[in-house]
This record gives C-alpha cells, structure tokens and sequence, in this order.
C-alpha cells in the first residue's frame, strides 16, 4: 500500500490459459455458475476449471473439489464465494501455483469488514498473486474472450473487440458505462473493475494498460487513489504513451463524503488531484458522458496539425450553433477558408451555398455534395479538423451519406467527427459510423470539447 | 417590423377548420402532395383542399383551380409551390379570406431574394392575413393533427400529445429536436417552425404560446430578434405564467456571422440578450441537448420548497458523481436527513445502507428497498426534491422497478427525476419512464443542471 512498490502483474488475469471459477455451481442462478457460463458462451479458448466441493460436473465441465486437485494447471482463478471463505479458498489458490485472483465476492471493507480485508491481502502477498477486487466485477476482453461478469447480457450488451481500455473502481459505474461503449458501437480492449483494490490498486492497473499494445485509449473512473507518488510517476509516463481520460469521483466535499461510505476510499483533496492530472496531460471528464465523448475521438483521431476548425452541415441552425461552440473554446478557432477553397467552392456547388464556414450544403444536400465539399476542404492547408453536421432528417440524408462519410473518414488525413442528432432513423446511422470508427456526437458542445480534447492532448504531446 | 405594434395571431393555422393545400399534385413525391398525406394520415378531421391548376382529384380529394372558388370557406392555406408564385397566390387568399397561410417554400431573403421576401410581406399586411414562413417546415399540432412537416415519418418520428411547445427559426434544428421529442417519449403541444419570419416573427409566437392553454412550457431556438422592445415585453409577461426555455443561435461572433448567412438574421449583441432573457426569468440553454434537458423538468415538476436535493441510487459510484454535481451548483445543496428519516431508514434497509445521502440501497436494490426509500425520504421536511439513481445493468432493477418509481412519482408531492443510463434494456424503462412523465437524465451532470433550472424558475416566480 505504500508508495515506491513494484506494480502487480495482472496479465495472466486478463489474457490465461486457463481459469478456476471457484463458486460454480449446478444451480444456474449463482454469481459463480453466471461467470462460468459466460466464459463459455463468450467463446474463450483456453481451460475452464469449475471448483465446488459438492458437485462433479458444472454445465458439462469435470469439476473439481479444490484447485489444490490442479497444481501448476491454473493461470487465474475467479471467486464467488462468500466473503469468510475467501482468504482460505485464495491460500489453496497461492499452494496451486496460481498466478492471479479476481474476487467478485463483496462483504469487505464496503461492509466494515476491514479485518477480513486485511486476511485477504496477507494471503495475496504471501504468495505473490496479485488479486483484484473484492467487491468487484472483476474482468473483461473481448479479444482474449475473458469475461467475470456476472451480468446477463440482457443487461448489459458486450462491446467488440476495439482499442478502449476501461477500468473503473465502481462496479455499477463500470457496467453503465460498458454498456453505453457496447450500445454507441464502439470497441473495447479491456475492462478492469476493482471493486474495494485492497491489493491490486489503480497504479497497477494503469501500468498494465500502458504496456498493452492493445489498449489505445485509457479511461478511468477513479473513487480514490492509494499511492500518489507511484500513481503520479506512472501517469506522467502514460500520456507520453497514449491518451488518458479520468473521471474522477469526490470532487467536492458532498462527493468525498459519499465516496468515502461507497467503496471507503479516501478522495483526497481533488484541487490537488486535478492539478497532477494537468500535469500528466490527462484529458480530465468532469461528467460520464464525458468519457464516451473524449474516448472515441482519441481512439479514433490523429494529430491535428492546429487549431483550426471546419464545419460543414445540412442544417444551417446546426451549424451556426456548433461555430458557437467552437468559438466558445479558448483553444479552438474557426478556419478561414483559403481563396482556393472559395473558387472551388462556387464552382461545384449549387448557387445558393455560401463558401463561408459553417459550409451549409442546405438542406438538400445529399452525399455528392458533402463529398465534394469534403474533398475541397480536406485540401485546404487553412483547416486543421472538420466536424460534418448530419442531420438525418433532411431529404438528402441517408445510409449513402453515411457510407459516404465511413469512406472519406477512411482517406482524410484530417482528424473528422460527425454531429448527427435524432431518433431511430438517426441512431441506425449513428452506430454505423461508430462502428466503423467515425466517432459520431449528439450535440454541438459535446463534439467541440471532443475536438478541444485532441488538440489539448497532441499539444501536450508535442510539448514534451 | 417595427416595435410597437400588435401580435398577428396565428392561432388559424394552429386550429383549423379547413385547410387549402396549395401546390398539392398528383404526384406524391411534391413536397404539396406530401403535406396533404400528412393532414390524411394524421387523422386531421377539418375540410382538406387540394389547390392545382392541372387537377381535379388528388388523394380522393376534389381538387380546386384556385382558392378563389372557395371564398370564406378557408381558415389556413399551406403554400408549396415556386417562390416567384407566391405572391400572387397569397393574395387570391387574401381576395378569398383566407385568415392566414404557411408558406413552406424556399427562395426568398435566405438566397438574397429581398424583393421578392418585401412582396410577400406587402401582399400579407394588405389582407390581414397573418403568414408563417416563408422557408419554413411550418406547424405541427398533435392535438388538431396539424401537421405540414415535409419530411417522412420514419425520418422523423411525431411525438405524443404533451405540454411543450417548440417553436424553432430553423427547420432543421426544428426537426431535429422534434424527432429528439419522440425519440424520447415526452409529449408536444405545438411545434411551429418560421423560417424567414418576414411576417409572422418570434415575438407573435411567444405571444401566441403564452395564451395557449396547452402548452405548459415553452422552447425555443432563435436565430434573432426582430422588434427587441415587443420581444422584451412579451418574455417578461410570459415567464410568470409558465416557464420558457430559451436557445440563441449567434451567441459568438463566430456564430453571429453563420447566423446571418443561414436566414439572413442579424443575430445582435447576445451579452444584452442574455441579459434580457435573465431579466425575464427565461432558462437558459447553451446547448441543443439543454432544450430537452430543461423542458422535460419544468413541464413535469411543481415548484420546489427549497433547494436541497436528496440523492437515491443502487449504484455508489453515481451517487457520487451525483453529489458531486450537485454541490458544485451554486444553488443546490445536499439534503441533511432528520434523525426520524435516519431511524427510519435503519429500520428498515439491510444493514449495509448507510443512513446518508446519497442514500445507497446497494447493487442488489429491487423495486421495493426503492419503494420504503422513496416512502421515508417523501416525508423528510429537510429533503425538497429527490434525484432517483436506477440503473437497469443492476440485477435487481427491472419492469417492475420502472413501475414503482412511475407509481411514486404520481404521488410525490416533491420534484423527482431520474437518472438512468445505458444501452438498449436501459432505454426500454427510459421511454417507459419518460412517457408516463417522468423525467430521466443520462448523466448526473444533465439532471443536476435541470434541477437547478426548475428551481431558479420558480425562486424567479416567487420574487415577483
């Protein structure tokens, strides 16, 4: 728990040959049993090793009494138990030799119970076997199809395989938001749930996720931090690395005192906090939403080579909205179409579009006409991001533009987000531009500070 | 167009008894002949007039040469035909007492054809006849069936009967957050999109809205001001009889500039502005998604007692975020419960609820855990509006939940919202909510904004 410790390795959770699902059971209903048949269902390859004392068979997999019956066999093992047994249970986990434990159990600290806490964590650093949770959803991976959660997918639809790695403190914040990646179509790399982080803490999941190649994009929601000084070194490191988004809970005093009866962790001083994130260019989330918004744009963009906005659009009122919001940002400015642009403009476009920004295409534009203006602009040295309005109410609009607008985010070489707002008709496409990674936003503001963000974190970048 | 002078009333178009559909045709794709479907299959139950020079039937209706034939027998005529025809055509309105017209066509003042615009106003002043438009998607009115949109239902869902009206400069924002509306579940009073407002301008609107008795709150979306001194008057009486949320397009100079390029609005200084709305105890809306977020808590809730808000969630982590939001609005605060609401909550939770707000009825809450809650929390005097958490990934959040929190809300005398965030399973209970008049928000941010509006409208209507 103190500052100056080497990170605990928690591969072997998120990428092992083979798992124990302690507390699985005939009864399908168990927390245990879920967990075990979602490591089915969700196609993962490697071994499955259901532990249950009173049974010899779970859902058509031998089981085991102990994992003591399977030592050098087990690369992590899952726990569903009741709290009490847990630190017994984990020692048996140390003797088999098994790497890593992800306990979903709750009834610890959350519930006053410190002492058992403490057990658990004396258990973990006897035998060297980082443990995540208690109290926690514990993990997920779409690629390695790992998947702790005891959630019906009803519930809680499961993203695809992408480049955004989540880890969240809260298990009920962890899902939501895991839920929102998977409806909005965007992908993710990992999902890291750590419940109460009585051994493996923020700092260690962070350095995990620094060195996955996989992950792209990090985003936390943090409650507390345990070891600032390690926290603060790894964070400095991970921006220079890839983007990092923080939501961090108990900003104000009403929210440090809710956190503390939460997960019992201390949020500190959050002006302190905020300043250290600043400085290891975190792009800091002040909302949840917001971590959906700053994430997608940092998967998904690259560096703009400068401030300088572009917007085109459907809708003039859309339009005039979003270059307020663009001015609206310090760090943002509206781009000044070059001559050439201007010509080209009058040229291929019907009269009554004006080459000014906004560009309104008008509400007949249909995707002729925003490819062709997505062409002249993205030649345009004076434009350095574009945000392409589409409303999908208009006549002109429909799945050939967003065909059109997947095709051109593929070539552009511009960072390019897209503002689309409705309903049904609207949401369809929505998610298909999402899914094919063109982030898209629901309103003007959100994707300006989406925009704001990138830039933020490339200057960052580029300042080291 | 100057101030002083009285409101043109347009409450004809609003709540016919006949209406001439002029530029109707036989073929269906004219945007004439859509209009006429929609009075058809919205069920509008006036006498319908197809006016076509080439025709004698359209759509089973006897169509008309001219609306000429018909004098005194028209209430409203909706005008979708060549610009250049226009003024000619309103004024054999005019000649047959037509008492007002909606012009939907395009190509006046926006594409720099001020003549023509001036010829149109002329005709409309001679006659009396009060004209919405033109470039306008023109009115929409689910209770009289109303309806002159353009646009195809399934690119634009209509919304239920309900008690917000929206009337909007731009036609594409306009059916944006029409379609938003519906998609949402909340119901409209009446939906009127001006366009140019060469005649008919927002200032007669808001005069109108004030009077209907249908409408509960009103929103709008400006581009500008045309008689400021009438418009301020207006606002001022209309605040104290119902709420009004305000979006001004142009609030930058960035924006000004794309406002006068978009309906050819001078957009003004928004400092005054902004000062004029506060003056007049407007809310109001940075961002298009603030429309929805603010209209659906004041057209649902009563006025607050105070400010101090009590917090009940089956997730931790967003009852903190929730906190936190809430403290850092400088009018809010989070509730002290009594020493009786304490007790009680003691009495009867599980042992790990915390007798603190936010009140967290753990993971695992199902609808009656939140059902005691809401029972103790609705007789606390220091609680005076209530925020529900529920969020549907949790294992004990279902139909039934979304039930009760209807059920409590039908009976709370206190102001109560949700939050509820998530995908698919999530936005089921949302609509569900939504629909039954229960306000749901997607994030702790937007929830707490919106209380702190209600609350501001009506500290604004006790002041007076």
């Amino acid at each position: 728990m103190t500052d100056g410790r080497k990170p605990l390795d928690i591969s072997s959770a998120l990428d092992p040959k083979s798992v124990a699902v302690i507390g699985a059971s005939r009864d399908p209903d168990k927390v245990g049993s879920i967990i075990l048949q979602n490591y089915v269902s969700s196609g993962y390859a490697g071994k499955l090793y259901p532990i249950n004392p009173n049974a010899d068979e779970i859902l058509g997999f031998k089981a085991y009494k102990s994992v003591l019956e399977l030592k050098g066999k087990i690369d992590t093992a899952v726990i569903a138990i009741p709290a009490e047994f847990v630190p017994k249970v984990m020692a048996e986990c140390g003797k088999a030799g098994v790497k890593s434990v992800v306990v979903v159990s709750g009834g610890f600290s959350e519930v006053g119970n410190t002492k058992l806490q403490e057990e658990l964590v004396k258990v973990a650093d006897k035998y060297c076997m980082p443990t995540i949770g208690p109290n926690c959803l514990g993990v997920m991976d779409p690629r390695t199809r790992v998947d702790t959660l005891f959630l019906p997918t009803y519930k809680i639809s499961r993203p695809e395989i992408g480049g955004v790695s989540f880890m969240a403190q809260s298990g009920a914040v962890g899902s939501t938001v895991l839920d929102l990646i998977s409806g909005e179509g965007f992908g993710l790399s990992k999902f890291i749930s750590y419940g109460n982080a009585a051994h493996v803490d923020e700092t260690d999941i962070l350095e995990y996720l620094i060195k996955d190649r996989e992950t792209k994009v990090i985003v936390m929601y943090l409650e507390g931090i345990k070891r600032g000084k390690d926290f603060f070194e790894a964070a400095k490191r991970a921006s220079r690395i890839k983007p990092v988004v923080v939501l961090k809970a108990g900003r104000t005093s009403a929210g440090i005192k809710a956190a503390h009866s939460h997960t019992a962790a201390l949020a500190g001083d959050y002006e302190v906090q905020e300043a250290v994130f600043r400085q290891a260019g975190f792009t800091i989330a002040e909302d949840l939403s917001d971590l959906l918004y700053y994430a997608k744009v940092l998967e998904s963009e690259k560096a703009p080579k400068g401030p300088r906005v572009a917007i085109v659009t459907d809708g003039g009122g859309a339009g005039v909205l979003t270059a307020d919001a663009i001015a609206s940002l310090s760090d943002l400015k509206m781009a000044e179409f070059s001559n050439t642009t201007k010509a080209a403009i009058k040229k291929t476009m019907p009269p009554l579009v004006n080459a000014a920004n906004p560009l309104d295409l008008a509400g007949d534009a249909e995707e002729t006409r925003y490819s062709n203006a997505l062409s002249i602009l993205s030649n345009d040295d004076n434009v350095d991001m574009l945000i392409v309005i589409a409303l999908f109410q208009t006549p002109g609009a429909d799945s050939k533009l967003a065909s059109k607008l997947i095709e051109y985010k593929e070539k552009c070489e511009k960072p390019m987000i897209v503002i689309s707002i409705g309903a049904e008709y609207t949401e369809t496409h929505k998610k298909m531009m999402e899914s094919s990674g063109l982030p898209v936003y629901d309103s003007p503001a959100s994707a300006s500070r989406a925009l704001s963000a990138l830039y933020k974190y490339y200057q960052f970048r580029s300042s080291r």
